[in-house]
């Protein structure tokens, strides 16, 4: 998986300085840390371009501080996202450099390096804020210029349009929207720039749970638009990220 | 359930003109016109101000022609919908004044006389348009002004809001659309009549056969939106009709 | 949008009195108040000839408070949906003058001046009141004349039927029923007006939230129904207004 | 399985007529006849009351007529449903005293002595005639006096109020309806006998296949209703004869 | 709606005993006590052969007791379903002769006069016992013997085979199952008696809250069975009471 | 069902030492204990080559015990999944013997003799660990020898490779996914082992309660998985332990 | 991915009969053939057990020619599965020794060698067979004994029942059902061998293609059964034939 | 929309060369072509950097052939989407320069630009080809580098990472799967490029027309990917060219 580091293997088993057994057992040797109850996967950056983020639904407080160390130590930052606030709070507490953001459920250590490329995160109403949050706090710990433009939904149009200079300057632009989830199509149609739709699971009865807007997106009449799923800001930043470094090589070494 | 009649009725008792016992069996003399295998509601426009219409779809050739006949003996006109191109052509050719409008697969004789209410009916694609003309061409038999506003869907906003003066003068729009279903929602935002949407069953894979409109439609974060069945043009018009006579009562007698 | 302001913003950028760089900014300068984590759509009763309604359901009660204050501010009056007893008698001790209906969930700031229309409200069940109060609220703050029929199900044919002098003199219905939905389309059988259909989440198990009564409704065989959303009474009450207000031009200026 | 049977032979061991690996054996012997592609249930009569009958769809036409002949040497008499026409008439033609029913779907061979128990069967629209025939045509198979009333649907109350005393004759009533499938509920309403529910795959989109009639009938308001498969007339009538015949004795032996 | 009052009111308008108009509002007259937040349905009995129940789930506590001592009041006798069990033993400490049934989450007061007809309430497993309760406790309230056979699913056969006398004594089985619903299957192939099938919501994940065993029932492959909806045990209950009750005249008078 | 104890009591018959009717009797002498509440499978073990197993959730506290004690007396062990933290704490202290495993919500008491068989169990992420663990301490209870691979999904692929070699040893594999659910597929794609696959409710929005996972291992591509129930860790231990059990006859009698 | 020629391939690096850099490239050097339009997987038996199998459905009937002679050259035989009788006819005729299933829609080219385990195939009605043969013949073709068991569904219990002996003989049973899909739960509580459950989309309306079978099978009250695909007869036999195989090494060199 | 064109404008009304009332109309002068039946929006590329595709299904050859010439008049090449083989082939020899690309049922006339940015698109299976097709001859029209790599679905993983170089050349890489729709979860966890994932309908029952591969697509555990709707090449190709085009500002004028 890692083309250079096989080729010094071989190259040290050519030179008889590694046995072939022991070349059998090194590639093995997975890069990854075993804390008992979870492997972290340390080279998902190397792969990637990104360092593993945390899952924090469902996991306890000693296991995440644990990981979150475990990362901070390999990587010199972690990010935790779908925590509650009182695990966030008394994480952050324990945790030196941590930081809690309520509103997008995510806890931060460090940030990454200024990166190029301007994501502009859209939310259609005050009920989508913490999806689009997470989105947004997301994306500027992996090192993106993040601009924010909240409450533009198609029902008063002249919000968004209103907005529009600021969308043209985005490289990608994360339309977070629940109900009819109709943002993302007038926002494609606005824009050339690449659009991460996100479904929130806002609504009355027959949004059921978000599916009513996920399939809107899906649906979307103007095309450019990559669909994550509902709720799911983290994924969304991912996407975002993956594409305005996508030009930029990113496994070069000197 | 025709309060004239029943008092009529009980006056006639009241005078020794007829006996309880046939008023009883005046109670029971339904106002249908039974064929056999079907049942014509020929009092349907008294209560509800619209002459039955009739469903097409799987009927035979020799049965529509029958009801068609009897209608048109009834009320002087009669409308059938959901009608395929040959079925169309050939009932058209056996009933004097029939009309058989093939995009919206509906068969008309005789039209109602003019009523008030301009209705607008709009279509997001090209592909919508035969639901569409279904609406337009119903609405027209009802007896009112109709204006067709085509190809507007918000992939290309600058189409739709062309035709925002057209929009303003209706008294009633209905919003066709398949695929992500959100022209309604920007309709319902941009002018203060009531919306009819129609979703229609146009569409790649995960429109499910027009689930994705209808849920976008009843999700619509624009409120002032009713919305009837899937690719249900003439439940669209029948709706928009009884809207725009709201106001006019149709029951009085001098 | 407003074609009067823009052609008195070119009158007086033909007369001088205005550049085109300043007239440029004024017509960015958007209708809405931004209060940071909310744009209020202060000119959305200008389009849609109602003001905007606050969705009270996961806003923080300071939040509510603001925003009310600035619409009532703006309008005179304001609305809030879907507040819980707790949160909508704390916020009605805050605000004078505000009164919250608490079996509609609705908390309402003055009052619309009188509007034409007649609106009845009829509610299936017991169970279907909390729904059906929304909308009768609603609509009685719009300005319209509200009569409500509760409790008038198909289960008991009668008592729909005893109400029918009361629905033949409304000029719009709306009728709200869960489990099997079916008290829309025994209603525009029997009556000419339009009929706005609300299904709620009431039922036994299949009823799955709500769905077996929407499809019921958007299925009626008997037509003249527009749809909104489970539970949606305030969606409901804004359709209804729409339409009884139809004929009535509200843009006019003297 | 079959008491008397079971204690006949344990008589029989007892009595030294027949020695404990026989009885075994014949305990072994299976009340079923094997013509290598199918297994018929010549008992079902014996602990069901009805004979088995043939789904006809997708079986090739000399497998239905070899079935066929081996059920009415068993019995003297058969039944296949869902049979097309071209299958239905050329089976008919082969074999003596079939008579194909072409709305229904079903051949017949025979008919059962006459069964107390009067059926009515209900159909709210004429797109609904197939599946209610089917019904039909099955429950006078089995013996049972039929009496059909169609196109009675909730759209034309008085269609169905009309009929209301043949409903009351009654010993059981069943209710075919697609699109909203209402019809059910509100004959439970009016009459005691128990309603068997048959939902249609008749409709507009959003009926998706009979879902929405189905999922009506399973949450009608008004109790007393049984409902079985979408189209399933056969399975309706076998419902209505087990319900008739339930307070006669049927395995009662001299 | 009751032919002998409509023929009385005749015959005295025809005696001039009382005049059109009169006789015009006594038809109005409805048959239902109004108590302002509820009609009750005092006729049903006379219509359906059994008197309204309540439905518990939601209601207050002192709308409950008004209902409950209205229609003890008409009837003698009061069923409320759906009750949890702080609500039950409120309810039942205040009305004299109530009986709170905890596992059935139902309230009594008084019973029906003794009926013919056996009723069988089999559950699957003991998930399913609340639900057979509730089915049990009504059909033992309306009057009918019942016999309770519980955990006698199909995953150990021969706990059902052992019970096959006490089912072939049964007038009607209701057969409650969650998880696969397989029961009802099982049970209508080895008796002749109609089979009313409930679906519970009880099982693991994909059981989608009762959905597969609603979809078990509804295919099944033998047929004589009638389906309610999910945990609805009171619907089984009065389908099984208005079928062993279906070759009783109800309606007779003297 | 028991052909050995059937021929035996035929023999005592034809011998005289036991009446036809006494026979019928012993016939129907059911191999269950009935508690009252609970009908307890003991022969399930001989049919099917495990004892019962007690589903806990939602019985009350002194039933389990019950239930618990009467399977020890019978068995030497016993088994209760679906136990929450306190009910599971409260039971193992009142039970000698019975152990609590927190994480797999499972209590234990004794454990089968060896078996034959490996049995792997991977998860895919450590929010899939309880399902998992469930798993993995039924088939230890069962007998058989556990290997636990855990957070080892298709993220990090180089993880599941770095286990292959575990894999590879195991006579089945059971794979726990939540989410995308795309574990079983590629390990099937790796080993030859049958691959038994469990979805589990874990997941953003549109896994819909783990019914994402579930069809994708419906619908993998690489073929040799079985599905079991959503969350339904012991099902896959169930499945697990009768597949490398499956050549080693277990009804065989000295 | 085969340890042991990457094991050979360091050695020769070692021996310097091969430099790191040909090192590098021999293990890019995949063992698949590229047809162009298809990457045929050679060596899927090694690491599967069973060779490659190809899906006939929409494949042209030349490439399906080139791919199976490849598949022939590189093992010996070949399966292609989902094939109309058109197109499998013709291949058959195209192809030596080549012979084609047409209940099964298969084409079998050669056998693999004898295999332990004996495999029953069951189904619950006629109109299952398509989907058993085809697994019946896929297990054929793979060496097992197979028993065919048709028509046994619990409509007929005594069927089944009557076929015990034959059940407790295989070491694994595929249940093949549609309609209710209740066979496997009873087979599954009768005999100790692990289940494989095929659900086939047989049945009326609300069997919705499969799902009610599929959902069905997942929600079974007995363990021990997996689940595969609706209508994926092959897939169970793949399942089957790795059961059956579990306990004997394949991957033994001498 | 327009700010340029808009300032322009203002500057003529301000210098007197134009009136406010011609300025008005002007403002509604909207930049599309009317056909009559259908608006083309010619200064889509404008806005979103790729002028309007025709959506071929269902529309008459008469009115492709054109809207065709229409746009290659205004932007000297066009495409036309699902496309079936008649119509295809036919419109290909009508149109000159035109191209049919039959698998991909996609017609192109003339071809964009070449623009930087190398998309890779991948099938998992022979199958999936008509979709990745569609998505390559796409992005090779929009002027894009393209690198095709069928055939490399999860269950040979090996084919996959066979092609790892070839992907990590990619700047995005389109992955087209059916079935369990894993492909894209894994080649997001090996590439660091943005992955656009398209679900394909192709599979057995439970893959529900491509649903159960969509929503594995949008639960995926690797992030980094964007859904694209079922069979949605064109779409996929989009989103693909307006991320690799991200960076490039296309607006700017000299």
């Amino acid at each position: 998986m890692n083309p250079d580091r096989i080729k010094r293997l071989l190259e040290a088993v050519a030179a008889g300085e590694r046995s072939p057994d022991d070349a059998l057992r090194d590639l093995a040797d997975l890069p990854y840390s075993d804390l008992g109850f979870a492997k972290l996967d340390l080279h998902r950056e190397l792969r990637n371009g990104l360092p593993e983020a945390v899952f924090g639904e469902g996991k306890e407080l000693a296991d995440l501080k644990a990981i979150v160390e475990r990362l901070v130590q390999a990587h010199g930052r972690a990010l935790v996202t779908r925590l509650g606030p009182d695990a966030g709070a008394e994480l952050a507490s324990t945790l030196p450099e941590a930081v809690f953001h309520e509103r997008a459920r995510v806890l931060t250590c460090g940030r990454g390096a200024l990166l190029p490329g301007a994501i502009a995160v859209l939310a259609a109403g005050t009920s989508d804020l913490g999806v689009a949050e997470e989105a947004a706090v997301c994306a500027d710990w992996f090192g993106h210029p993040v601009e924010r433009c909240y409450d533009v939904g198609v029902a008063g149009l002249h919000r968004l349009l209103g907005n529009l200079p600021a969308l043209r300057r985005a490289d990608v632009v994360i339309a977070v929207a629940g109900m009819d989830g109709a943002l993302p199509t007038v926002v494609a149609s606005l824009v050339p720039a690449p659009v991460v739709a996100v479904p929130t699971s806002v609504g009355y009865g027959s949004s059921f749970g978000g599916l009513a807007a996920l399939l809107t997106m899906l649906n979307a009449c103007a095309p450019g638009i990559g669909v994550v799923n509902i709720d799911n800001g983290y994924g969304a930043a991912v996407l975002a990220s993956r594409i305005v470094r996508g030009r930029t090589p990113i496994r070069t070494t000197p």
